[in-house]
């Protein structure tokens, strides 16, 4: 047998072991008293503040080799923690150590005409696979929101943070030990090997759900290869549409802070659709702000776009298709709010889209007619966010329909089971 | 050029536009009104009626054409259609127009510190690839519930019953178009090629979920080819365990009810558990009553139920794993709740599991710990079904954990979208 050979065998058997030992914990998990798990988030907060040291030892060696791993400055930057970015993790548990314990709520209850009581309660759905890039603040976060919501998680961090999350996670599972929470509720797969990715997407014997969380292509292969149900996480082509009722310094504010406040986030604005009723009396101030911006945003317009802004370079149809994540925004004018909302369905990424408008009618439309995860009225398209929309924390933002769509929280961590009371009932 | 290589492209180029023609529907049918959607059904249950004649004549076919087939005669006799049976369709039709409208209903909502109005508003998934086997009632039933919900359906049925599902749906669509529904809303696959099902099942473009109903292979083929979400439906291994503390009357009443009331279906008991300390009081009612039944049902049982019931056959390890779905049962006894517990969670399927116990300590410890998708106390596990737990008609019974666990009725073949209003809001 060759080496290679006896090495993939070693590797399928330790996966496997990881998924099994994540299994056997989620079933204590499931029935785990709220305040067991809230006691585990609130002495992680503090080991890890005490932590920071030790934390920061581990960062230095992550710090050291990412020029090794071919890491940008931004991306170095990311990877970087210091006493406050640790602070802000230990912050981030003990706010969802505060947080309404999702399992067990009885979703709904009703008593059939029959006398049975029938109660859909809420339960964990078992194991996470998530699969993650480099942030190293990551590990914690996802680590709190799974074991919060009662599940085990097996955690794949991106390699250039190795040793900043085996630090972080050593200390999770030394409070679990503490906290009377089973420690391979944590588990962090130690093998840099690419091919644990695969082995794991095959185990969906012991992994209830896989969560890629990284660039498209990670996600792509997690979800041609998976044999479990995956929570995807695409980026965002998101739309600001200015309506003819708009206000327009209210729509000139959203849609600066839509395009502008972050530029590599998925609820960024990529695209500014724009009634043509209006468009000669807004455009030129969008124009001058971006322009203003720092860093200035490009703008590329349609022909009816530079009529106004001669200037702007043309939108092609590949244009309104991009997700820049960077300083370019693609701008059309549209005929008028049909048109808008088609031409979001067609283009966009059913992610968020806004509509800056005056007009009951118009928002209505919008709302109703754009398939999108958040549709925003009067607000910028960031406001797509676990945080900000009142889930607390999110393990990320699902593109998809099916299961949990928007930011994904606790809740959309869960599971339900009918819990069905009779006395002695019999079917006829 | 081979024919067979043309004749593939020609049927790939079909399924493509079975599923584009879907999701334009789909398109309409999200903000269709609800009145729209219930007076098609109403129309469809008086056209099914009328038509009764028609879809008789077309079943005669069917029906003519299923020895060729090597359909058992069970299985003709589901494919067999008579006015009662034309009638019940109808009705169920009728009584689908009569539940709420899950569409546009608001889950939750919140207005968030900064004056941001929150709300999660259900929508419909989009498009359902729905492959069944042979019984024509199911195509009217599908149509119905996928329609109500908001979701455009492509019927993939059986060979076996193409004529009457024909004749069924060409009144479906003739109703739609009366009613001004879209009839792409309602297609039925009007090829008996194998082929086409894998063709659809990579349009993830245009098709939202696939459902199979049908046999465990039909399923795990499904799911493995699928490139959208699948809702699967596998058989269930399902306990009835009754406690120490049980009334034994109703304990009897359940065992029977679950067992024998109809066997070929997923929600009937496979296994009987039996608390030690009764088992000698409570199993012979249980062998008598098992023989009595008509077909009397065959008793496999451990060691020690062999010593209550001696001429019991032996259960092997295989038994304790098997769905017999006829007249079979297995039987052991337990050491009590635990055993109980961990040997349900271990052999059965998480599918349907029932205590009958009058000790309120155990009922909550099962309920709790047993991970199957409906959980039941002193009742058959024959009540876990769309109709009997309150959601009024369903599409399938959910093995999954993930999106809809249990019996899948119109909410469940829905998502939803986050509707955000504010007054100009930007984020700092």
């Amino acid at each position: 047998m060759s080496k290679d050979g006896a090495d993939e065998r070693d590797l399928a058997a330790y996966c496997e072991e990881v998924a099994r030992r994540a299994k056997r914990a989620s079933a204590q998990l499931g029935t785990l008293l709220g305040q067991v798990k809230n006691d585990w988030l609130k002495r992680s907060a503090a080991a890890l503040r005490e932590g920071t040291a030790t934390i920061l030892q581990a960062n230095a060696r992550d710090l050291a080799a990412a020029p090794g791993f071919g890491l940008t400055d931004a991306e170095t930057d990311r990877l970087r923690l210091t006493p406050a970015r640790i602070e802000a993790i230990a912050s981030a548990l003990s706010e969802i150590a505060g947080l309404p314990d999702p399992v067990g709520e009885v979703i709904e209850s009703a008593v059939r005409p029959n006398g049975l009581e029938v109660s859909r309660v809420r339960v964990p759905l078992g194991v996470v696979f998530f699969i993650y890039e480099s942030r190293p603040n990551v590990t914690a976060d996802a680590a709190a929101i799974c074991v919060k919501s009662g599940n085990a998680v097996i955690l794949r961090g991106g390699k250039e943070a190795a040793h900043s999350s085996a630090a972080i996670v050593a200390i999770l599972r030394e409070t679990a030990a503490a906290a009377g929470v089973p420690t391979d509720a944590i588990q962090l797969v130690d093998t840099p090997d690419r091919a644990a990715v695969g082995h794991f997407l095959k185990l969906h014997r012991w992994i209830d759900v896989a969560i890629p969380r990284g660039g498209e292509s990670l996600i792509r292969r997690v979800a041609a290869e998976a044999t479990m149900p995956v929570i995807k996480h695409f980026d965002g082509n998101c739309h600001v549409y200015v309506d003819q009722s708009a206000d327009l310094e209210s729509a000139l504010r959203i849609t600066i802070n839509a395009k502008c406040q972050r530029f590599g986030v998925c609820n960024a604005a990529e695209s500014l659709l724009v009634h043509q009723a209006i468009a000669a009396e807004f455009l030129p101030g969008v124009a001058a702000a971006l322009a203003a911006n720092q860093p200035p945003v490009e703008l590329r317009g349609d022909e009816a776009t530079r009529g106004i802004l001669p200037t702007a370079r043309i939108a092609t149809e590949d244009d309104y298709f991009k997700e820049y994540l960077g300083p370019v925004i693609a701008v059309k004018v549209v005929a008028g709010l049909d048109e808008a909302i088609d031409h979001i369905n067609h283009y966009g990424s059913h992610h968020t889209d806004a509509i800056v408008t005056r007009c009951l009618l118009a928002a209505r439309q919008f709302t109703a007619r754009v398939d999108s995860a958040a549709v925003m009225v009067n607000a910028s398209t960031r406001f797509n966010d676990g945080g900000e929309l009142g889930l607390g924390a999110e393990i990320g933002i699902s593109t998809d329909k099916f299961h949990a769509r928007g930011p994904c929280g606790l809740r959309e961590l869960t599971s339900y089971k009918f819990i069905v009371i009779g006395d002695g009932h019999v079917r006829s």
